[in-house]
């Protein structure tokens, strides 16, 4: 499908780039840029470069930010003895969408995976540790994914939180609320019924 | 799903504007550019302008190009007396691929669908005209879509092309090439019966 234009096919390239886009979407994505006015191209290239250049880690929690500190650690109203351990800043957003939880979040930017040679030294692990250690956190919970490097990160880290004392939570397992106990997997269901609460 | 972060509302906001990405890949998307590298994120935005400022349209065929002719205007080995008629750039790559047209291609840039307000006059049906009008073209073969707007845009331009004596040809209908007879809706199969050829 080459076109035979070089700047064309740059861009096609960087849209080939991103996560979940092939070839052929990448390709549709550039011509649509193309025919798209003056004004757009410019305002789409000036995103990026904005973002990019603006959005930083907040240094307490590395969470994404524009200013000094994220919204959440910047909040005087949130509960400073919970800290919520997750992957990534998406999903601190899911769970600011709860509307639920009131504590504070740790991002570890990835999980321990030998495979792709990250080990622990690259997640902001000694940063939590830190964290963990004032007198203030009373509890941390694992929101880790529910995958074998997610698991293996949250019990990695709980092992070294075990000494400090502070309560360490892990999510719990079970059932997806409008799933259905026909198509769920065998490994669910069995934690769901180990899991299960008085009504 | 806001991280009220406004740098990165307005990224995830231009992403989600692009054909065929929903709010959540844009914010993937968006996130992904933000862990790029500096280096990345500036080559992309670059991509960006540098595609929109230098391809334009051909000034014979208006295909996309970076120079003053595109690719098969300018080469001097193509037969000159056919002209296949499409929808969109994309569609003269998906003919090139084939490596078997020799001819040459006017790119209309849409098609004539008045419930998108899009009239012959937005096409560029005028400069196809022009050019059938000469001495050199004897066929003009439309292809546009198999659909309600390509059909209607094809019988429109042939009708304006026959008082001209040049040759208008009709891609074929039929079975698609490793396609399944069961599985063929049966206006296809039709056309591919009465189409039929003899062995």
């Amino acid at each position: 499908m080459d076109s035979g234009i070089p700047s064309l096919e740059n861009l096609i390239d960087h849209f080939a780039a991103l996560p979940g886009i092939g070839r052929k979407t990448a390709s549709r994505l550039a011509y649509w840029v193309l025919a798209s006015s003056d004004e757009d191209a410019k305002e789409f290239a000036k995103a990026i470069l904005s973002a990019h250049e603006k959005v930083r880690q907040c240094p307490l929690c590395h969470n994404l930010t524009d200013s000094d500190r994220c919204g959440v650690c910047g909040n005087d109203e949130r509960d400073c003895s919970v800290i919520c351990v997750v992957e990534t800043p998406q999903d601190v957003n899911a769970f600011e969408n709860t509307r639920e939880y009131r504590g504070l979040y740790h991002v570890l930017h990835g999980l321990i995976s030998p495979i792709d040679g990250i080990g622990p030294e690259q997640l902001f692990i000694k940063d939590l540790l830190k964290r963990a250690d004032s007198e203030e956190v009373k509890e941390l919970i694992m929101a880790t994914n529910p995958t074998v490097e997610g698991e293996s990160t949250a019990m990695y880290i709980s092992k070294l939180l075990k000494p400090l004392g502070v309560k360490v939570t892990r999510l719990a397992y079970g059932m997806p609320v409008g799933g259905n106990l026909e198509y769920a997997d065998a490994v669910t269901l069995y934690r769901a019924l180990t899991g299960r609460n008085e009504m």
